[in-house]
């Protein structure tokens, strides 16, 4: 059949709230430095009444990666639940502004759109505090599965697992697409939460997923250990490929045997790294779907890595095409 | 008797959607670059719909000069008026966390909070598209003038004679501060708003201003001249005080027959000029509340403005209070 999308996503619909903050902020509200810890509504706005001023973008793990993929030129779409409010029009506005498709009926009733409280410290780490709020509520029987199996990629986070009936749409999709020719692709999302759910997603990455993203902590935290070598002979049997990002370092993507290293992108001065992993996962899905070889695909989601990091927010305010271009001939890039 | 406040700033509270777009953009939405047009709440829907992604920040023009100076360390307070929505507890919480005070209860019906739609062209340029919403209910009998009577100085944006009950507000805070010792000033905010006001705004600074704020476009829109040196010679005679900003030729401030030349601070590339004139008013009046001399405020103001064009959006993303103690050393601080 005809696949209409290169990829479809499918995770929380969230608003960021991005705010600067000093170490010492993190430490009086015990939460850990790079990390996402959820809350309650309550939790959320006693947080926000103590955080500074703050920047608000559009946000969501699996929506950060559409929006990019939608940018470089892909033909992306996104599932995820927002509700009617001023944050959930701003939510579909953005998204839809990308070029992205994107027609899950906000919810009528019920919490608010879920929002996340980035808060990036000088050394521009972030650390997340999200308040779930209307994203749980996506169910199976909601799911656009005619957007699910026309595509070529089914995108789907970690983050998921934190919503039950959000995991079941999740499972369902993944069914779909495959019995129509398309494959699977995984991201870990956060060591916690990989923590929280390892056993599912030790089944998940072993019998349902054929790309898999996860940086150097998550999948040290998949496998339990603390040696990032066995925890890459573990992954390579299990998934066709694999994307490891280890930040500075660059990443290591695993093709069966093979094991490309590829090198990182310095596009300016290190300003806040929220949407590294989103955007790595972007660049590496669109080069995929192109059908461009392994190694450049992690070279691609490497420069949007690279670029978003130099900004404040998780979605990139330079035209990702253009940059892409600029870096890859067009002569290499049909190779 | 003891003054609380340094500034109290009455204007519109709002939001920013502010946006990257091509100059091509404006023409076919019949906009002039660098100015400020009042859409209804369907025309702001549809000039949304046709935007790219967008990023969210409390603005407003007062408020953002309020923020910067109680980020400088000023004691500062704000009167405007949100709806009791998501944008409005966003405005709320943003100019609290600078350590301004906000106390304007939220209108509880009504039209939703005030937003403007900012459009940054390449040349860095911003053009806004405001609807007023919530921010046109701030009555007279709303006011809290025991908050404007115990202030040195008041502090007024032009955009508020757009809205007849907000311009009575200001009248009415204009006297009530006068009255207990304390200084008028007044942004004319906008080449059109001066247009739309111009024997209203002539009245008010020959007789109830004391500091007068604009820029080039609208000191010559006031006094209906295209001659610079005309609108200074008229101007000087009206206020004890005037700054006149020039983008980037720096400032001139008026202080009775003397002129000091301001030069303008390049610290980085120009990204977005949103804010420009809200920070150079705030470094003034903060110096100015702080006892300096003119020339020194607005060398503050100068510096301000010159750290916000670096970045989106209208408040600093920088410590200004560091910022202006790295920049002028604390023995002439002193003078």
């Amino acid at each position: 059949m005809v696949q209409q999308y290169d990829v479809v996503g499918i995770g929380n619909a969230i608003v960021d709230v991005l705010v600067h903050s000093e170490e010492t902020f993190l430490d009086e509200h015990g939460l850990v430095k790079g990390t996402m810890a959820l809350v309650d509504a309550d939790q959320a706005e006693r947080l926000y009444a103590s955080m500074g001023p703050g920047l608000e973008s559009s946000g969501g793990s699996a929506a950060n990666t559409l929006a990019a993929i939608a940018q470089l030129g892909g033909r992306a779409g996104f599932i995820g639940r927002v509700r009617n409010d001023q944050l959930g029009a701003i939510f579909a506005h953005d998204l839809r502004a990308t070029g992205a498709s994107y027609d899950t009926p906000p919810a009528e009733d019920g919490p608010a759109t879920a929002r996340c409280m980035i808060l990036v410290t000088p050394d521009a780490q972030r650390t997340m505090c999200t308040f779930l709020g209307a994203s749980t509520r996506l169910d199976p029987e909601d799911l656009d599965l005619s957007m699910v199996r026309r595509s070529k990629v089914l995108y789907l986070e970690g983050y998921l697992w934190d919503a039950e009936p959000a995991k079941r749409a999740f499972l369902a999709a993944a069914e779909e697409v495959r019995a129509h020719g398309g494959e699977v692709a995984l991201s870990l999302s956060d060591p916690f939460c990989v923590d929280r759910h390892r056993d599912s997603f030790l089944d998940l990455v072993e019998n349902h997923v054929d790309i898999l993203f996860a940086n150097e902590h998550e999948i040290l935290s998949l496998y339990a250990t603390d040696r990032f070598e066995t925890a890459v002979d573990h992954v390579r049997g299990h998934c066709r490929l694999a994307a490891l990002t280890r930040s500075e370092k660059g990443s290591l993507v695993l093709e069966g045997e093979r094991t490309h290293i590829i090198d990182p992108f310095v596009l300016g001065p290190l300003v806040d790294t929220t949407g590294a992993g989103d955007s790595y996962a972007a660049g590496f899905l669109y080069g995929y779907t192109q059908g461009l070889p392994a190694e450049r695909c992690g070279a691609i989601g490497s420069l949007c890595a690279g670029q978003v990091v130099t900004q404040m927010g998780p979605r990139s305010s330079v035209d990702l095409r253009e940059l892409v271009l600029r870096q890859f001939s067009p002569v290499t890039r049909a190779a």
